[in-house]
């Protein structure tokens, strides 16, 4: 089974990840960008198939969105920055939608407020897949018709702006369940094979530096803030072969981790005493030393061997402080990765939680998937960055502030949204991602 | 076409009248009272036919609730309070609803976070209705079986408690409504007829006043703080015959009330800043003098004719001060109420807005329905008040702080609710129930 | 020694007690008023004495003033309300005074925001005497020279108007001091007499009640709130013949009172919950049992047989409800204060902090001084109160919201500013105030 | 005039200005390393010289500390970090002092809350004095009797931290004043002179880059954060050869740049809105165009010629994109002053704003003093940085986290206090330090 729709043929899916990789821009491939784009709007409703009106109505915290907002808001996208600019013939849905599902695009207008997303409880689940199946027609007549390398380089934006939605429609799905009671699972939860004498001996290998380049080079689809590329200065340095496990933990957690501010940043510090954390977002101890965490499959026992979750970029800090390592930089976490195979425990698994390293092997593991992993590194402009013109400028360049970079994606990415130097990025005290750490240290 | 479900007889609706004036205590009248139970509870379904899953489930405000809790912990209260006390043959629905649906009752144990009801996408509104059905099941069968008289005293509150959460759904469904850009309509918005012409120049009736009895005699229902009847002396005075207009209203907006910090009370000026409150909520001035409001039947002019309604306790007092008069005291208006007809305009006319007073007639018209009318007194303990043992005690006895009493019922209050003792109450900020005003002066 | 300074004679205190009882309206004794006038103002700045400039400057939180401010405010309600508009041959001191000094006069003009009184680091405190002076000559030349009846009502006013602060100056001094780590003493901190014996067991007094005349009269000074006099019925009651002591409060504490829901109004279980209240303020446990209490002459062990203090209204009620009583209404407590003779524990005796009621004698002690006695009276207008045109008018009128009347004054109210119709009133969360309680029951 | 009280001599200064470059390390020179001790404490006290009691103990905001405080936390430092750890003869002055004095040094414990330093009236200044005094004589005694070099160390950071602390006295006294409607100046008021015609037109100066040193090499005292020395590769660019002035700021405020959110980083454009942002901190428009700010020597004119002054990196930001450039990054600014003379408009100067840039001369200017430079480097941790063992360790380390670099100084900066590798941090909604920016674009 696959988080693409189960209509879609392997044929299908196989065209999805080149797509993801080769670029559109040539022009001439025009019905692959087609059968990108239409891969990639079935995998967003297959994943809201189990989602009631309800759920997909409440929004549980204002960082967080209703599963419907991200349906509308990404063809919203669709609609406004390609079918209104490009599309002479395209009637709009709805006039109203334009206030309420614009995000953050100062450019294009005034929006309903952020936190009271979850109030929209119409236009209905219905009405949104009406929405959806409007721009979806407007699209195909576009596409078939022919358009400017302008235009596809839009539509292949508006592809990957969808999927960053897919992994944050789960983000904020688990997260609304787990504000509930009746601790609800998003899909079967039958219970999930624990491997408690997974992952080995955590090892560190060696990486010798230099000035090294980094950055998107254009080839192929990134977003704005991956590129420039450009050179930077790495010293030798040492990276943990595989991610931080739960088990290990568990040992910071009964080390008295989460009581010793002399770990923590001082932000940090301040967030545990003020929220009481206690271990990871999601986990609780219902007996001394059985912890539970609630998952996308319900509650479950936590799995000793597979990589922490839902850890800020605070608990994750303190933690390396705590064994006497570091985070890695992005810089060196791209280095390290820059001939791994971009493979991993994606959404497409639909394991849709963090797995176990693969025992044995050489070199370093699971750099791809399972859990977005911190790195010290701000989210900072590259040397010579330029936000592009228009609306889509907003993208990423004005969160330039206040942010750490994560690395490689997660349990819950779409496969074919991945690449080595892509920057994802959350403020400091974030958890409700599927975030979590690999070690490193100074050679 | 009426509040209680169409399938439900005149014949029905006369008992279920006359049910709420004489008290079921005598023990001999089980039918009538298990009428009177199925009356109520059908109208809480037929009040939310209109709504989806994702209207039901949404919450506006921490101060409000969603539907679907409304739905739910109505039906909590008899599985709790009635069934779990006096049936032995009742299975509980499910164990896990007493923590989701108990709203304040300490006595009973933890509970759901108020703010957070809006989270509970599950269980679903059919699942809410399965356990209305499985309730009214188990109720039926106990009262067939014969109750005791502290059963069915506590029957009784049941319903009248669920006649409470019935205008507390739809002033909550209003609230969530007008949160949305699209204002949709609970029922169909065909255009109101507005009365522009209505409502006859205002009128003093003359009260003589004296050494009075007010407060519930004991004799049919009513909640405990309405008792125990006792003395107390009202100076003479005069009493307004109809309620304060909208016409009247957008003079005092538009002779600066909104802007005149003398005429409020301290905590009341500081709201209007805070909140730069400038007319009644849900109001707002499409162009200069074209005022409309949000209702019922989605957005709709002002009628000037009718009551002004959605305004806090500041505001009605700011109104009289500016008028030179006051508001009457809690008892002056029951004293003013003893000998007029318990009749009005209210939920069971299903014109689910004020309507303006019927010109002509002598005394003081508009006592009962339209909005509630907010009184000078705080909502005090009467002497010899004791709160009622066990749960049911911490019905209103815990609220007797910060709050001010409101008279009449309106325009969403169940006829069958309404009493001339009857005492609800708020905290002088709260604008989003059906409340307006009356003035008084002394004599 | 006395709080009235030591220069001024006993003969001068005399007139002072008569003064406040006598009212000056009748024109003719202004050599009276003066002295009047003279012995607050330097009462004011002997109670100031011991301060630093720091001290006099700080404001512990937006609900205290800093010691200088009410200096200073009280000085300029005799510039704004009486000089300017009663002298022509009166200079302003400081133009910018006005704004600096109002504390809630709408009428008067924009002010500087009280949480930021603290802010206030110049004018020093000895600018601050000069424009006392300043006043002080004005005055004294004005009613030398002979003034109206108008303004000798507002002078009259005035001088209450500071021995409120007076008041307010000590109470919010020890707030500010208790914030200290080092405990600082406002007075010789020399360890004060325990009387753990003291206070015999409590008795209640019955009252019969009936239909009783309440409120001023009119003779003699009295705040605008006081009256009209007017009558009101009284069931018939039982008063405490003393106040709640500490002992018994500790009984409450450790029998749980601060643990148990039901004991305690909604909005104060709230609090409780919200500020983790497990005491009065200012205490502290040092050893198990072993209480302590910041008190004006530093930190010391709690005196059993003492009148609790510095508790707020919630927790009067919850202790009520715990003993099985109520408190009484402000009007029940005026009734049994009728024939009480008006002497007890005040600022005059430079206690400074409760003492145990005397032991022995007849029917209700401590009416008068020791604490504010909560009662369960709302703060609400009486029969055809109407607030004084002008300025003053925003005094009391305001804030007749949200409030709970308080009666008999405190050890540190001075003696000549009580009154058995005085109602004093403090929202029902407020503990910095000297406030204890008082018991009643239904007879 | 100098900072440095008027009884030091030009050679002490001398001495002083050496010891900050020049290390104490060697261990011979004790004699020198008191003499910096005694210089750097005898102008913090030079610093309060003109403040009350009142003055030095109100605190404005959370983020500032009163005077008294900044005067006590700096000889906690010494009795601390160095007397209580090298000296045994040494007697603590307060044992309570710890409490009150410790900043955030978690590894020594409890502290008092920050932000009711300002509730501190006792001890007073004069006590706080004493506290320095006999501090000062355990400093002498120790450092006369010979140390080792771990305690040379401590002391010289002690001075350091003192430094740093004496501005901040400053910028904290500047916004306690800013506070009050009086607008006290902290010296001497006496109009500058204005320069409306200072300032030449900006020029860009070319930076060639390359993979260059940065850090400091650790001759001589710095703080932790400023090393290891590292190697980076900056890309060519060109540096604006002087400051942004007030004259181009207000094109800035003129031209719309407080309303148009594309220019602004989200974080910082929810600021504009959420505190209504219109013009730089402390300035207000008395008529259309004519600008006035607060200054340390009360309410003055904007000088159109000089740099402009508390601005955010939000807002340094906002400008940089408006007129098409953007900030310099840390390491681009340090490479653009390696060869810079250190030298410009410090504290030592005692004008207390910042000055136009001097006319004429080539190449960049203004690189010291006058106001710090926003860089758009987030405040990171060098390659192999580790913080030092024990108390100091959390001196910089635990801020590593949502602060921006800035360089420098400022004109309340003392000059032997600054270095080509110094890195002051602050969040990017800062704006009461004497912040500002220089331009940077790529090349």
């Amino acid at each position: 089974m696959s988080a693409v729709p189960r209509s879609a043929s392997a044929k299908t899916r196989q065209r999805e990840t080149r797509g993801s990789t080769a670029s559109f821009h040539s022009g001439s491939h025009l019905s692959q960008l087609l059968s990108f784009y239409r891969s990639v709007r079935e995998t967003s409703e297959y994943l809201a198939e189990s989602l009631s009106d309800g759920d997909a109505t409440a929004q549980s915290m204002p960082d967080a969105s209703p599963a419907k907002w991200h349906l509308a808001h990404t063809t919203w996208f669709f609609e406004t920055i390609v079918l209104n600019a490009f599309s002479s013939a395209y009637c709009v849905f709805d006039e109203k939608f334009n206030f309420l599902f614009n995000s953050y695009y100062n450019s294009i207008g005034a929006r309903h407020p952020r936190p009271k997303r979850g109030l929209l409880t119409r236009p209905s689940l219905d009405e949104i897949y009406a929405y959806r199946a409007h721009v979806d027609e407007g699209m195909a007549r576009l596409v078939e018709s022919g358009v400017s390398p302008a235009a596809v380089e839009l539509i292949e934006l508006g592809c990957h702006h969808e999927q960053q939605h897919q992994e944050l429609l789960l983000t904020d799905i688990l997260h609304l369940f787990a504000q509930n009671p009746l601790r609800p699972a998003y899909k079967s939860a039958a219970p999930l094979v624990v491997e408690p004498n997974g992952a080995n001996e955590l090892a560190f290998v060696a990486m010798p530096g230099g000035l090294i380049d980094v950055g998107h080079d254009g080839k192929g689809f990134a977003f704005d803030c991956e590129g420039p590329r450009h050179k930077t200065f790495v010293e030798p340095f040492r990276l943990a072969d595989r991610l931080v496990t739960n088990r290990e933990w568990i040992e910071f957690i009964e080390g008295g981790g989460y009581q010793n501010p002399l770990l923590w940043l001082s932000d940090g510090w301040a967030k545990v005493l003020a929220e009481a954390w206690m271990m990871p977002l999601y986990w609780d101890e219902r007996d001394k030393g059985n912890y539970w965490t609630m998952t996308l499959r319900g509650a479950q026992p936590v799995d000793p061997a597979a990589p922490v979750c839902h850890i800020s970029y605070f608990e994750a800090d303190a933690y390396a402080t705590w064994v006497g390592r570091r985070l890695p930089t992005e810089f060196e976490w791209e280095y390290a990765a820059r001939d791994v195979m971009r493979a991993g425990n994606f959404l497409d698994s639909e394991r849709l939680r963090p797995r176990p390293a693969p025992v044995g092997g050489n070199g370093v593991r699971q750099i791809y998937g399972d859990v977005w992993e911190w790195t010290r590194s701000a989210f900072s402009p590259y040397p010579r960055f330029k936000p592009a013109a228009g609306a889509v400028g907003e993208y990423n360049g004005k969160f330039m502030c206040g942010q750490f970079v994560l690395r490689g994606g997660s349990c819950v990415t779409p496969a074919s949204h991945m690449r080595p130097t892509y920057r994802n990025f959350f403020p400091p005290e974030a958890r409700w991602q599927f975030s979590g750490l690999r070690l490193a240290e100074d050679a």
